[in-house]
């Protein structure tokens, strides 16, 4: 299926295919085998079942769009799937899904397909930081105008304007981390979370599906309990909130009349059909539209926890689109800024000219401001050094 | 590109493939093609050139993979699509695109792909609407318990309860034709709306494009002016909500214990993979999730609306996603419901025995007010079928 | 009851007046008052009580605090109001409220109420336009660089950028005119919508409250349908998105480096406790906050649809508070910015400057354009007044 | 400043007099009193000065509706209030506020006031899992009907269910302390974040008043670094939502035909001015409406971060005023829920008839599951004894 010819333009191609349909289903397929492989350890299917079941649950055994024209109708995509599975396992049919429910393998499924955009996100993230360190190190210490209220206001540093974007996104590098961990377990409860049809065996059975497919142990089912997902996707929009921040003051640096910052140039980046001498900053472009996506999806995302009893109508379903959408929008704010950070253009005369020319007109905008700001800066950027250090101490 | 598989499932294949990039690129190249005649025709190109480009104006000519891994760098669609159309006209390229901007052929092309998904809601809108009367026109006259605040409250009518959910889908089917005339319009600015290079033929190019193109007559480019394309994006997002409206209370009349409504039943259509004898109600389940999905993408096309200067970083092409996506989240869940609205199964039996009970327990719940309820419904039954005739001899 | 203090530093003291516990309340009991008058010209209730009611009506006489402390526990306002009234009437009680519902009462005042609050922002937003088309006798034909994705793009005319601002004030002028009349409705159903209470002198009934009241004919109750009084809504969140523009490029025009417009000076306006230099845009800050806070608000609307049965629990109640807020952040946003209009200081000289300075840079920016921009700009104003003269003459 | 009607209604008292006028100048003054102290102790005003200060600092001394009124045109609370505060201090003028800038006093007491909502928060959240806990004692091994995609799926028990409302409300607990710990920081940067005019002294001061204000020691200014406070927000919007979940399946089990849970009855609470039968789930009402009206407050919290610069204009004060109605929306949910769930109904004969009807219908539902649903259910509670006892051990 063909995404919005937009949802290509201001995503990744690499968030974009881990939710698409190839990787979701092979997703769902590994859960099932995992499921399987989990319920012979436990005596609950037979160890020949579950070799059969893991061999067929590879998703080019599967007619892919019949299964998506038959989702819509049957309300889940796991049930083709399911069926389409059983077809395949002539006398092991029975064994294969056994005590499941859609919401296991559509769940588990996004967990672990989240688990790849999250990796992504993190890539790009420490990218990201790291360039704006090393910015640091080239010009933190060039003074630059500060502005409120979209007016000039006092001299600060150029590395103190780094750190305020920097802190939240080094933050935020460890609250995903931390999110993830409790967000990213598999999902098991069967018909209505009970995890009934497994006898005693339940719990056990979770447990080593969560070990097999590298997730964190599952504390239970969490059909309608979405608190600790919901709250990884909102380190996401945070997120998107603090790389916008950042495009809209490169965005504001790089105007004309100011002339501050540049993106990177090269060919077939930020021009125009109609005026060829633009240059257009086409990462804050992505990022700034990132930061205006997200949040709404945030708010759709906690809207949907209103799940009636024991799986909801039309509010999970709609969860697991923003969830996706979420994360593609993220990552396609992410990535472009991350890559123009490493080549980022700082004009320091230019930031230096900038001041001269106010302080000509007005007589305020003292440089010796400049110190201070300088000094704060420092100790923004070894409180992160420290924390690092301590990082990696502790993995 | 692939979308995820969230939207296929909760989406309609139709929809989505009216904004891929197939579709969308061949509506950007409808309008490349459409100006070149119209500027032929107003001696401001060649007409061998517009012969040309015509000719040229065929998406199966272009490389559409290279087209979309270029945009995001480029920062639009438009500025690959350019290229390669220029790339394949020799002396004619510069008479491509002439005087007009990468928004000018986005918008006008979203504009193009928006009147068909319109085409597909106005027709299953209609649908719905003629079900909705049928099913009046067989149960109507059915006492049924009015329930408030979650309680049951009064006897009235099933056709009451039938008019509440078709008189608002009823006034939309009329806003959206009127909205659309206002919105459908080409858009033509050249690169900041003033439509410069044209010198004083500009408008009578914009109208010629408009009518090629069976687009309503442009007032002027829009680039920033985005009220009257949102004003139609706003009464899709009232039909969304129109929609979760009567499928709450389809959910709601159909649980178990009550009884009185079921979503038609038949193969491959709500069933569940571990329990089954349950029947899901899966038109209602696209709709609620459609009316999840709809009001933030509302929210985020007003958010858009603050776009600086003559064309704004970010929001307008947040825009365009939000855009599309609010069509697409909107036709997948009015699909089903016009769909299961035909074979909408009604109880009236079940509603009477409903009501005996409680009136059993309780004394209250007198059948005589249902005699109200039919008068008051007749009322509106009577507006709609006289606005209905108005309407037909108007066309 | 208080507001928080934020409320009272971007609403409007007027606008939150009128949603305010005393104007509310009373606008229920004019709603009492005008149903019992009408009740008693259809023969429904006595005259005598009618009288007595409409002399009960007065908020001075209920008391406040206690009705609003009991309401939070009723779950509704309207049940210690009618308790209160009907405290007073002795005989005449049973008459109060005869055939009403809750919803009826607040509804109705909802409507009174907001109609108050669109007298206020018909005002402000007539001034504006007002002061935009001064403006434009004064300054249009100063060339301006105009910018896109926040670059400079090419020279336009002043003109042509106070026509974009203003199109969409003034078409919205006209909208809210146009879905006032829709919205504006009392509502009149009684216990689930039937009227089933007033036997066949229920519409009769409805249609004198309208009367009294000063509202549009009501075509039956819409407890549940809300699509007209929401659209009313939306064409108030585009008017909040049309000054967010207005105001963003306002406040990217006042930059210090780009100085060519700023809001109007004067004490106590726009100052900084830290930076006595400085002078804020401070409606542009009214209207951005605006912009910012009512899409949520739409959004919240259109989610509060899906009701449940004949009233919802929870998202009507929701949709309430929402409303409100709305209108309020709106002409929070609206009056500043008619008011900055009026005295908004334009620098053309700067404008000239700020094109020279980058024509010396780049070679680009002509001055030549800006005859163009006029020209479409004269077209675009030449529109409003057209439609400004109909509109007079219709009147 | 009066509120809407609807804000007293929906919201609690409480919380709305914490974001009120006169509690949020105090804690301005609070900040301003703090901040002169710590500046005394620093050496750098004279400690007669930060007397005097301190003396000045009461609400009661200050013209609050004037402070009001120009706090609009002023574009802030915080320049008002220390033109009021110096104009009290003869001589010691200058050194009230020295070197801090509005956002510092504004921020500071949005801390402060933000703090003592929440210990309401957890005070009612902290009653309300108790009284889960002990519903679970009573009526935990009842069976009940477990439902999924509003249909009967299988026999669960109410433990169970109480189970999974309970989990999230308990894991939120830690959530809301432990971000709290880092979001309630006071605000001190001066003009631009970088304590420019405190010389080497600023972050002395700042850990100074951090104490005399009983808040968490603060790193650095945080301006326009929100992550830390909105990350509190959003897990009071993830409260919002659990809240949301458990009242919507209140009013699911509370349906006249199934019965199987009531809230607590009593006089004034959930009647009908229309229908006297009625007995409405008030509490839950409350809770939906919040659960409707947070998320869109978060998205716009989330929106707001895109700062422009050391101060944004527009979105900085939205956030503020978004703030105070996210919390205050919250605690006017919760607190109704608590106090329900003391004297929630639980009809455990209703919940095995409605198992029994429904297997006599269609053979399914055996209540042997509710076994296994136990056994989860007390894994689970054992869950939470658990970690209480660490918590507590902890403490």
């Amino acid at each position: 299926v063909e995404a919005s010819v937009f949802e290509r333009f201001l995503g990744s191609a690499e968030s974009l295919q881990a939710f698409g349909a190839q990787a979701f289903v092979q997703a769902m397929l590994d859960f099932e085998a995992a499921l399987a492989q989990a319920q012979a350890a436990e005596g609950l299917i037979g160890a020949e079942a579950a070799r059969a079941i893991a061999a067929a649950c590879h998703v080019e055994q599967f007619d892919l769009p019949a299964l998506l024209e038959a989702s819509g109708r049957a309300g889940s995509l796991a049930i083709p799937l399911v069926q389409q599975l059983k077809a395949q396992l002539g006398a092991h049919a029975a064994q294969a899904h056994f005590g499941a429910t859609s919401q296991d393998a559509i769940d588990s499924a996004l967990v672990l397909c989240t688990g790849r955009v999250l990796a992504l996100v993190e890539r790009d993230l420490a990218s990201l930081v790291d360039a704006l360190i090393a910015l640091n190190a080239r010009h933190g210490a060039a003074p630059v105008l500060a502005r409120t209220l979209m007016q000039p206001a006092a001299v600060t540093s150029f590395g103190f304007k780094l750190l305020q974007w920097t802190e939240p996104l080094w933050r935020l590098q460890g609250k995903l981390r931390d999110t993830a961990r409790e967000a990213l377990q598999p999902q098991l409860g069967g018909a209505v979370g009970t995890l009934a049809a497994m006898g005693d065996r339940g719990p056990a059975v979770a447990r080593r599906v969560a070990a097999l497919l590298q997730l964190s142990e599952p504390q239970g089912s969490w059909h309608t309990q979405r608190d600790r997902l919901l709250r990884l996707g909102l380190e996401g929009a945070l997120l998107a909130g603090a790389l916008g921040k950042m495009a809209r003051d490169w965005s504001l640096m790089g105007q004309g009349e100011i002339a501050e910052l540049a993106e990177p140039s090269e060919p077939g980046r930020g021009g125009s059909t109609a005026m060829p001498h633009k240059r257009n900053p086409v990462a804050s472009m992505h990022a700034l539209a990132a930061a205006q996506r997200v949040p709404p999806r945030a708010a759709a995302l906690l809207q949907a926890m209103g799940q009636e009893h024991e799986r909801g109508l039309g509010n999970w379903q709609a969860e697991l689109a923003e969830w996706a959408g979420l994360w593609t929008s993220l990552h396609g704010g992410l990535r472009p800024m991350a890559e123009a950070a490493r080549g980022l253009q700082v004009d320091e005369q230019r930031m230096r000219s900038n001041i001269d020319a106010l302080h000509a007109q007005t007589g305020a905008f003292d440089l010796a401001t400049a110190q201070a700001a300088r000094a704060r800066a420092e100790e923004g950027w070894r409180r992160i050094e420290q924390q690092r250090t301590q990082w990696l101490n502790h993995v």
